[in-house]
């Protein structure tokens, strides 16, 4: 076992290391015989490769989320890496066999993103709304700051929805001084709770799906739900005006109807939530798009775009 | 005082009766004088006036949902029938003032809509269901049999929530006569509480208005959380299959992103409550345009379906 | 020759039967040679397989419509079963070779079928109504029982026409009960032609297709030019009130102008009308997808419903 | 009486002219008075006035489609020119009391017209499709040369429905010149009957409205039967493969569902008419808004056009 | 003359003050007298009123644009205050005549947003867009910091184009500290000129319309010229990639081709200077709107933010 | 080598000929090697081919825009032709390796385009759109004459740019002699330039595809810098009347903000322009797709059309 990561190694270089299985689908090969079309995963990125002949016992020991250990050579089709598998099987108990270790992680240890929280809350000065946020975040812990923000859009990535909310905090905070009207309070409050629906969304931090709960409420009504419910425990009811305003910052951040808000902004925090939400997870996903591209080029077409294909300028950025 | 009604009072003649204000705005006129346009109403229709030269105390005295002794003459104004004002008081405590009184009603009393939602709950055999429906029906009891569907498009009138949900279920029987795959008991307890929040989105059966927490959530976000409260009042888990299940049938009802529903229907009953609800609405408000409308000639536009003119045929339709 | 069919036999089973061929394509394999694509039918269901290395003898033999002698082996793909096929005749004249003993029908006979739609037929109560339905549902009799309702859509299958008819003419007659200001005759009539012209715009039970008719106007208008030709035949004018009345249920029950309604509906029985063939439509897609969903997950996306993923509960459906 | 049209008079200048009304509404003055807000036509143009304190019997008399002999002054409103009446009277008997004498009318006489028609028939070298419109122009002669093309937008002038047509093969002439590929024959027989059917789905040429049949059918469809029934009358297929053809002509040529065709266009022929239809159109539309406006300004919003304002420029047009 | 402004008076007070005529329109009243319906404005901002039995030299002499002595009443109608007009004459030359005095302004000096852009204008450190930007603000300087940002929507006062472009660059250097993989010169300098072409566009800071220019090409090409003429004087290519960036910049700034960019946003930057428009333009809109609406109600349809009403909340909204 | 044409050959024929590579893509092979999936051309059209094993040598060899000797033998699969690729070798310096000796051109040749063209130019009596026009059409004369009207859409040849052009001109200047009205000069001036800015979108007349500056400004805009560009040369205001206008009509020509053009027609010529435009693009594309059609079936789906399939009748189409 070596300790370089997958995209580490040179193309035709052999490569013995341990790595994680994203995704698996068996296909039918030309000669009748079953195949596997795998995806790779550690934090160095996503690769692919195809597992020939593959027995049913292989293809019930190789599914997404197990960890395996990988031999085989990095190989190069049409400009995009992949993987020549020659042998592979799953770690033992003994071995590294987590898959939180191969996975991408946002770019703040979850300990700083909990202290910029923490610190955060202390501005949302009004009680009511200031109760209901801790009782949530402290509710929902432990998957605020592991799940991803999305299941392959912005943020797809462990911590995705704690970095995201951070990100989102961030801005809301520069835009709160330069316009003294907005309430601070309601702005961070939104902010915070926005997306925290996705722990119930969404399966978890590993090849992410949607839930049931998810698919049949989504986010939106979930975190709705547990906002009234919040509320019933914490003995403030859950139609003041305060609490309609915190409702209507979840229920409308989408900002159509189109996009899943049942009602549309009708409050000013309300509409500045959703521009920051879009301009972050613009940001994040023109970004990514184009750490892949050549200079010069333009982007393959990103889907949260419009599937727009954005330009990468030659000239130095910084000048 | 006389016994006859709005409408049974032919062109040109006096009357002498008491009547509901529905609306009444202030507007100036010509001379500089503020003036009032007004909306009456008793059970037999709406009728407009105006109310010359009013005084601020007129304007004080004279506001929607107060009942009036109207002196004044019916008229005719290409077509449509209004009231030459002639004198008007504000009813006395000892007189009939119950703004109830003049409103237009749905055709089953109160109590027979009572006995066939009665009837009907035994039919929602799942145990949660019929519980979660029960105590809601028992929360909103007085508003769900007086409270309007709508401020005002179809059964915009006292009792008509109730009434268009009894519709519904009847048709919603029939269906699941005929196609036994449906769940009668889903289909029921969806079609019981789809609008029920309309209780709390609407102001009240008269003059009716859209209330803060209805313009900030809807109706439908407020019913979604008003199930989750009853879940913890009946410690019913409120993410279990059978909940999530009820809840999805209350989000998804308007059938479309566009139509306010933040989910679409991906439930058989649920397509199924949808249709139903479209072709109740639908039937109510082409009968009540034709209702107005001259044999041979076409409808007012009717703004709830697509602003299209209905035709009303001549020759008899029934034969 | 065995007694069982297609979906009777297990994994891994060989069978020798008599089956249809559904479609046929010819495909190019790696090898450079052509191979067929093909799908098989028979009243339990479709399954698809592989024709390697087919001459083009075999491309001419083998053509969807073609009942052929089958020796294969049932096999399964990723859940979807199909068929490895070992080797294949056309059936000859003494053998079961009637493709319509293959494809699936509906669920009642044509006879029964006959006999509903003659019982509903007397109330029609509107001569000229009924005259020119009488007339056109015996003209095109045999196609209007045997005909699918679609190419690909609800309804797939022998009979599929005239059973949605039926359907639709259930749901009218409930309808029309419960709300005794729509006239019964006309929706009936409405009913029984709207989708008729099918069976000039499809090519017939097996292996349907567009015609150039059908694809140059498309059953409406085909329809409508039918019930003028009736009116000729009949000695009915064509542009009484009547037959107005009944061309626009025709013309008018996609609902929508861009659903090829060149006119949208304008009176109470084409509103019901349409909603009613949505509502028989739609419960018999989602039926249908819902009949290979394993409980608790989601159905393929239903091409008819705007592609969404419908679910499939775990709990009991009838309790 | 005088020779003079509404618009030769000056400003302040008076008038004793016979005028057709062209529309007359009734409504309801500050004074509680009825007035009607008329419009009068000859054919200098359309010009508006207001006939105050109207008894019924005024109502009755003064009614759209009357020639009236007016006394009255033309004035000046913010550079629209309006009449202030003093006094009118309907025209009698010996009087020029025929409508059709004071509406606007195409730019060709009927004759002109018709010859140009009958020489185009002859490039119809198809016998069926020659048949079929020699029996349909035949038919609808008188209507043809009189109706306008549309009740409000372009071409809505006596004789517009041929004008607009000849128009169109003027164009379809040298655009068959120009593409070889293109049916001379079908697209002559398809532009003579695109719109013919205008003749059963409008009133007439005077204070045009829609007939029921027009609303409930549309003119497209009209025409769909019509063609059905000369196909008839004149022992021709109506599904020969030249029908189908020329029935599509007619069918597509809105050129989307949107628009009300029920099937878009699928020939050759079908876009190039469609494409001439619109051409038509929108240069009359936008010559008809700019001649009333002034010079490095822009006019009204055009209906027909999206409701843009179109420019006229402040230079010589011609150079 | 006094030194109060409109907004000063109160309810049935005198008032004899200097204000501007921001709009007059001539209509005629019921006794055929035209009148003039008149806004005056001054900095307190905008009151109607009406002038009765208008001369032809009142219309000449109470145009927009002028400054009038009046001598008026400050009534209330339906909570819309407006003047009854007693008497009016325009300023002479020896009084306060420069309409500029009365219309409203940003809340910023000119010479502090010339310091604040001079500041900027260093951190544009790519000397090509640093020189375009600097020439073009040299250009068009006196427009930039006197024209409104739009003709009635948002920052529709004098100064108002300058300092909408203020706030975007605030807001640009915040997100540019943020990401910083953000470009910050190129952010900059897309933002100064996004919006310079209505120095072209529209027709100046009082009375404001658009130009011939503005309404046949748009400030989005008008800038795009500027910029290739700027090229050509400062001798710089204007298709090296530098300068393709920065006319992308403005071309795409609209966000959308139905918004009228003819491209979309390609480049981060674009996207982040797009999304910064948009909510800087927003916040402007829904805080004017609720400085005019009352607690615990909603505001006036605000046209520019798909005609929504928004909620004044009751609470404090600083806590 | 021969001198026949890729069309030229019998199915199962052997050919030896030079050939143009359209384009040619590499993918991997079920054996793991790479493969070149590859499209050949001269000017009797397109062909594939694949080209099996290939070494990165033959890869790099290979490429679109190369001329290569071909060996090989014409195949037939499904109907579509196809060739099996013997052996290739790219042709040297001293054999016909002039890739414009192998694409499809316009049906006229160069000298006569220019010809017709020059012939035109007299129309245009303006003498600023004259000088524009001119100045321009020979800034681009070489490009002019050899790029394609698009990158496969419609006119996707060589010379296609010119020839679409010159076809949009000959049906302008009937249009111009029907409708007096049109300024001939305007709409002939617009004509010519309205794509002239695919000289700079696209790459050139072989491998055609987008520059970096066609996809970040689009012709549009491009050309509209061009006129203003020219204006400064020619020491014509770029802002008088008469180049307003004719930069409207470039900017407007796509006819809606959603294809692209920022501002929508608001001249009669710009109308007419965009109108013609569509019309000849309609026509070549259908011609196109029909030209592959057998008689009686309907094209594949034309992309630029809607996706719609087109029919090819069966009856002779002159008779």
């Amino acid at each position: 076992m070596e300790d370089k990561k997958l995209f580490d190694f040179a193309v035709d270089e052999t490569l013995n290391i341990f790595v994680l299985i994203k995704s698996a689908e068996v296909r039918v090969a030309k000669n009748g015989k079953d195949f596997l079309s795998m995806v790779f995963e550690d934090r160095s990125g996503d690769i692919g490769g195809k597992f020939w002949d593959a027995s049913s016992e292989d293809i019930d020991n190789f599914q997404a989320g197990k960890v395996v250990f990988l031999n085989g050579k990095r190989e190069n089709y049409k400009g995009t890496p992949q993987i020549k598998i020659l042998s592979m099987r799953v770690a033992t108990e003994t071995e590294p066999n987590n898959a939180s270790l191969y996975t991408k992680k946002a770019p703040m240890t979850v300990s700083d993103m909990k202290e910029e929280i923490s610190q955060l809350l202390f501005d949302i000065t009004n009680p009511n709304w200031n109760r209901v946020v801790r009782f949530l975040i402290q509710k929902y812990d432990q998957q605020f700051y592991t799940y991803p923000a999305a299941k392959t859009n912005h943020h797809a990535f462990q911590g995705g929805l704690a970095f995201h909310t951070i990100s989102i905090l961030r801005l809301a905070k520069n835009v709160s001084d330069q316009y003294p009207q907005i309430d601070r309070s309601l702005l961070y409050a939104g902010a915070i709770l926005h997306d925290l629906g996705k722990t119930i969304e969404l399966s978890g931090p590993v090849s992410t799906t949607y839930t049931v709960e998810g698919n049949l409420l989504g986010h939106i009504v979930i975190m709705d739900g547990e906002i009234v419910k919040a509320c019933q425990e914490l003995k403030i009811s859950d139609s003041s005006e305060d609490i309609l305003l915190l409702r209507h910052m979840i229920v409308s951040h989408h900002g159509l109807k189109e996009y899943g808000s049942p009602i549309e902004p009708l409050l000013l925090e309300a509409v500045v939530l959703h521009d920051l939400d879009d301009l972050d997870a613009s940001i994040q996903m023109v970004t990514g798009a184009l750490s892949h591209t050549k200079a010069g080029t333009f982007s393959e077409r990103i889907f949260g775009m419009d599937g727009r294909n954005f330009y990468k300028r030659i000239s130095h950025q910084k000048e």
